[in-house]
């Protein structure tokens, strides 16, 4: 095929599909190896569009919404923007989809429709999270799979090493493993197990459980974690972050300092934020599955939906589906 | 006994006994109904101990620490600290114990000296934690029990109510369950079959799952959880706190803020760090045992320690372990 074919889903994000439009229009120009399939209205999409010969359009009437049911909706709404953006992948003709609509839609459409990489128990959705120490770290899995064996998280350690290498280019990346404790035994059953597949697993460059509490100092670079663990850790440092915005917030326009002052704050405050959003690096990827998926937030701007595309044209290029399609059945 | 008799495990802080003894002496001049006793080593004890008709020391040779395993230690060191506090109790001569040790050895002493309130499946440890908008919350149970079942959840809840109540006034708790969405099927096996439990129990005043991203909102009295989890929220919101003020104190060293303003910014973080630290309204409690347990941070310094003294004060004033016997047999 030549350039990389990357799909969009356009109808997912707050702001669709301006933000997905333009956010491709400046992909496109930023690197010339890549082509876009806009999937969605084509009305809407049209209206925000200047046409371009390494952009197209595939017309795509539903819309599958946070509110629909996952499975239902991928079997049934033949037509939806997600579900015809992920046949072009099926079928051969796109390597990637960036998407940031309903993850439950994306995550089980991916799953039903592109199906695992033969080997894989489980797929597994990670993000690259910047943390204090300036690490790039995969934290995998943050929330495809809420009901993990054991081996699932040695498969995610072993996904996470390949996703590492190719987002970050660390040569031999460190894996950890989310816990309650630095000791071996620490944790629940799952937890306990999985620490001892770890360390046995030769293949896995294991150097331990990291507490929830030092996740941000970047001791790792692949953060290993059930689906359910993982999205409980990864939201709360979200709403942690939120929530000390607002209580800083409420401290400074309260207090001596003047407004102007608290405006120059303003900035320094978004630096931080910045610092700890993922969607600077790019989206959160599903790997284990036959093609490169992408989920960006829902409320993406065009930057942050730009780094997602440049995510998934960095993932296609390093051939990462193939690359783990080997680690894991070697 | 007619005063309220709390144990001090004296050795347990980084400051110890130093923290324990004086917040011990703050506490018998604020509170006249309360007798202390100061479990440790006398002589260190005696240095910094005015004496007080109200303060009795108990001498204990040993000590345990976070480098012994906890089952082990408890059942051979019967000179350690922790273990005579803990007889204190199972003898009827005292109601509280306050410790700032080992974690593992307070949680696995109370429960095998003074052993599980008749009905009780697993004792689960919380502490109460202030939210954005104000709101005391008891987080419950944030690493007492890490392999829980559904009905281990329920009891959590109904002994978080209980412990709201005491600790707040608050006179119907509302409970919420921490979860990664916030419909009834979200989450995996164990929260989903947890979820059905609450709604179910007519004496669980539930109102629905908290995303992690929310917890800090102050949507419930009570938020429940398992042991894992539960630690897993309350350690990265600590860890999220803390990188978040390292990021921005980098930032505002860096810039054109001068020293002296980032000085008074201190004091507003600092504030902030208070909001979120629940030291501030005493330690966490561990509920399901014969007996008032109160952790503390090994960092404690005397007004945290002194919180977590008042805390026991209360709870063995409200008589939370027969409110907890009647709830749990009704």
């Amino acid at each position: 095929m030549g350039k990389y074919q990357i799909v969009v889903d356009a109808m997912g994000s707050d702001g669709a599909p301006e933000v997905e439009v333009k956010a491709s229009m400046e992909a496109v120009a930023e690197f010339d190896d890549i082509v876009i399939k806009l999937v969605g209205k084509e009305e809407e999409i049209n209206k925000y569009l200047t046409p371009h010969d390494r952009i197209e359009v595939i017309h795509a009437e539903d819309i599958i919404t946070n509110h629909d049911d996952p499975v239902r909706s991928i079997r049934r709404k033949k037509e939806a923007s997600i579900v015809k953006a992920l046949t072009e992948i099926k079928e051969g003709r796109s390597h990637a989809i960036v998407g940031a609509g309903s993850t439950g839609a994306l995550l089980t459409g991916a799953t039903l429709i592109l199906g695992r990489i033969k080997g894989v128990s489980r797929p597994a959705l990670g993000p690259v999270v910047t943390a204090v120490n300036g690490r790039q770290m995969v934290m995998i899995d943050i929330g495809a799979t809420s009901d993990a064996r054991p081996e699932y998280l040695v498969q995610n350690a072993l996904m996470g090493q390949i996703y590492s290498k190719v987002m970050t280019g660390t040569e031999k990346p460190t894996v950890g493993l989310l816990n309650i404790g630095a000791e071996a035994k620490k944790g629940n059953e799952l937890y306990v197990a999985a620490h001892k597949l770890l360390a046995e697993d030769e293949s896995v460059n294991f150097v331990g459980n990291v507490e929830a509490r030092d996740i941000l100092n970047g001791e790792v670079d692949v953060l290993v974690s059930d689906g359910f663990g993982g999205n409980i850790m990864l939201k709360t440092v979200e709403g942690t972050a939120l929530a000390i915005f607002d209580i800083l917030k409420q401290e400074l326009t309260s207090s001596f300092l003047s407004k102007i002052l608290t405006g120059m704050l303003r900035n320094k405050l978004r630096n931080v934020k910045k610092r700890l959003d993922y969607t600077e690096t790019g989206g959160a990827s599903l790997v284990g599955v036959n093609g490169i998926v992408i989920k960006t937030h829902g409320s993406a701007n065009v930057k942050a939906y730009r780094n997602a595309i440049k995510q998934a044209r960095l993932m296609t290029q390093k051939d990462v589906v193939n690359r783990i399609k080997e680690e894991i059945n070697s």
